[in-house]
């Protein structure tokens, strides 16, 4: 996952040619997470001397990494109005690429955040199995790289993301159980998919979750948030933690396995092989036998989820007896679980994701009273329930966000290893 | 809770005046986290001019808080012996004292750890009220203060830890369950009881089970281990993390709230007022109540606890089978919470203190099994169980621990704090 500001300063600088990628790095991420800054205000925030500052400008400038902005004026101030230095990078993208139960999903990003490819596509994971799917995403980002390039926007890096235990070293799925996936290698199948022609940027695989973290960490930090729990409702149920503006990995990067959780009062077998998992009191599967028969339209795994869940949620609109009450018993397990992870890792703020989003309505409520309730001190501040910024699209967005990050770091290296347009 | 090492450096260093003390600081900690070294390897680890290493060590022994140790000689290396500068700092101490719902502890750990004062007293906390306990604790501490500064060793300062919520900012506990406290200033009238003419060190005010988790975590930190789980048993079940090498608080340091998780499948009242707390599973309270009726010898909270378990673990030694069945219930709760926070904070060592340390023979086998078999990427590697290093006094030492942290980050300050002999 990105580091955030700080984290590069945590090892002294000690070697001198480690310097500048380091402060070229620093800069851009001063200008992604403050926003645009003249380089007087550059200067005073690294310490660094105003000279350098122009110097390393220049260089991103050059690499179209920046650009000098519209003119800044100090609330008050008198004088020449200083030019502020932004983000620029519309010339390069990452790609977050996400591999559900349902569907697989691509987009692009460029440096600024702005969409630059996006496309979904339904899909019977399960029933078309790896290669299967690896043909979807073949498709998807052969079409995501072609678009970009054509338009002058360089790939820089690619993120696939599943539900699921993910190795990055070996490049596979270590468990995805709702896909019905053990130890499914990715990124050999899909670099083998675009034939040694053509040239493609680092590819990465990360477990969904932890991506679409990032990208929620990211929506709120400006507003100050650095202590967020997020909590997506998929097939399956996932996770991520940030503590103080940084990710929680774990000592092995498979933290914040949420769904498997045994508080489930009844006993109902999950797919993972257990009984009363978390997941098998909120997880979409739990919602969709609350809701429905199995005839069911909405059960119907090649149309599309979020049309599926807006018919749900229309039915729940119109007074739905079954659908309403199907939202009580997800909003009491979600309450319940939701609570206890507070309590274990003390957020300022819970981001509820996936289809828990799409039902805030009916959820966020509930789930902000089991925590008031719950919460064992609550004269040290309250924690705030809210649904996810990016809804469906987290972890598609917090993948590609995931794929630029290396430029924050080194710049300069980072555009060597991508191929040129 | 202490930062450990590499904390500092992540504020880049920009006001002159504030170097030398940080440096003063950094050479400390070293010397605590690797050994003796010599002034050579101290230059290279810290990347600072030998020249400064030499003045900074010798104001460090002009404090006695390092000394030039026995000479060391690098494996096969050839000419003069190298002298080792080692932590010395026998001349001052911290304080730790724990407030539990059957006993007030004490101790007193100089800067090598070496103990210089211990004493605990057994107490009926919640019959005694916080008046009654603080006079408790007012004794104890008096002793310790005379006895140490008789000795000629400098209390820098004392850490008070209880089984519940703390609130460092008014010195008082916010929520005690099992001490039935709630919102009670503790150490603005512990400071009354001593009298304004006995000078004190500052005191501060914690959570058990986060400054005991301090304790264990130094105890195994040399031997590598950065992503720790420390799970205890008392009469309530408290907890604290460390990841990376730094202590996880959450957004406002009431994180690793382990012991009201609801996974008890039955709907046991828990002292808290909800039903279901992992508490009422594994708790002491519980143990006592599955392995003894109501006026049994070793519930009498006069006599001292570690002598009452000391009774039960007698018993299951001999084979009686209701306390072996008692072991069995207690294992059995256990496992399922440890596995979960497993699953949570993907640590690679958990360490199980209290009572369960005392019982880790009948409890550490059946816990491993729980996490093994629930993990659920076991390919990424192990997660270990283990028996607290120090048992009964993790939160003591941890608390002392705790007191003598501002010591490594900034020497002269915190030794200019205290009050002098």
């Amino acid at each position: 996952m990105p580091k955030q500001p700080g984290a590069a300063a945590r090892t002294p600088v000690t070697d001198r040619s480690s310097i500048r990628p380091g402060n070229l790095g620093l800069i851009l991420r001063r200008l992604r997470d403050d926003g645009p800054r003249s380089r007087t205000a550059l200067a005073a925030d690294t310490g660094l001397p105003k000279a350098t500052i122009s110097s390393l400008v220049t260089e991103l400038a050059d690499l179209g990494l920046v650009r000098e902005g519209d003119p800044q004026r100090g609330e008050g101030a008198v004088g020449r109005p200083r030019l502020a230095v932004e983000l620029d990078g519309r010339g390069v993208c990452g790609i977050g690429v996400e591999i559900n139960a349902d569907y697989v999903a691509a987009i692009a990003l460029d440096l600024r955040g702005r969409t630059v490819f996006e496309r979904r596509a339904a899909a019977d994971v399960p029933a078309l199995g790896a290669a299967g799917t690896l043909d979807v995403v073949g498709r998807l980002t052969a079409e995501a790289i072609t678009q970009t390039r054509s338009a002058g926007i360089r790939p820089l890096g690619m993120t696939i993301a599943a539900p699921g235990g993910a190795d990055p070293a070996t490049g596979s799925i270590t468990t995805a159980v709702n896909l019905g996936w053990r130890d499914v290698p990715v990124v050999a199948p899909l670099r083998e998919r675009f034939g040694a022609d053509v040239p493609l940027p680092p590819i990465a695989i990360r477990n969904d979750a932890h991506v679409a973290t990032v990208a929620e960490y990211v929506a709120v930090a400006g507003a100050g948030v650095r202590d967020l729990l997020y909590v997506t409702g998929e097939m399956g149920v996932g996770g991520g933690v940030y503590n103080g503006g940084q990710p929680y990995h774990g000592a092995r990067g498979r933290a914040c396995e949420f769904g498997h959780m045994p508080i489930n009062p009844e006993p109902v077998a999950c797919p993972c092989g257990r009984v009363g998992c978390w997941e098998t009191m909120v997880g979409l599967g739990a919602f969709l036998d609350h809701a429905t028969d199995s005839g069911d339209i909405v059960r119907d795994p090649l149309t599309d989820r979020e049309r599926r869940l807006a018919e749900l949620h229309r039915r729940a609109e119109s007074g739905d007896e079954r659908t309403l009450g199907a939202l009580r018993e997800i909003a009491a397990g979600l309450g319940r679980g939701v609570a206890l992870l507070v309590d274990a890792f003390d957020p300022e703020l819970v981001v509820l994701g996936g289809y828990f989003t799409q039902f805030a309505d009916y959820l966020l409520e509930p789930v902000q009273r089991a925590i008031d309730e719950r919460i064992l001190n609550p004269s040290t501040g309250r924690c705030e329930v809210r649904p996810s910024t990016h809804r469906y699209t987290s972890t598609v967005r917090g993948g590609a966000q995931f794929a630029l990050e290396p430029v924050f770091q080194d710049p300069v290296g980072t555009i060597g290893r991508s191929p040129a347009l």
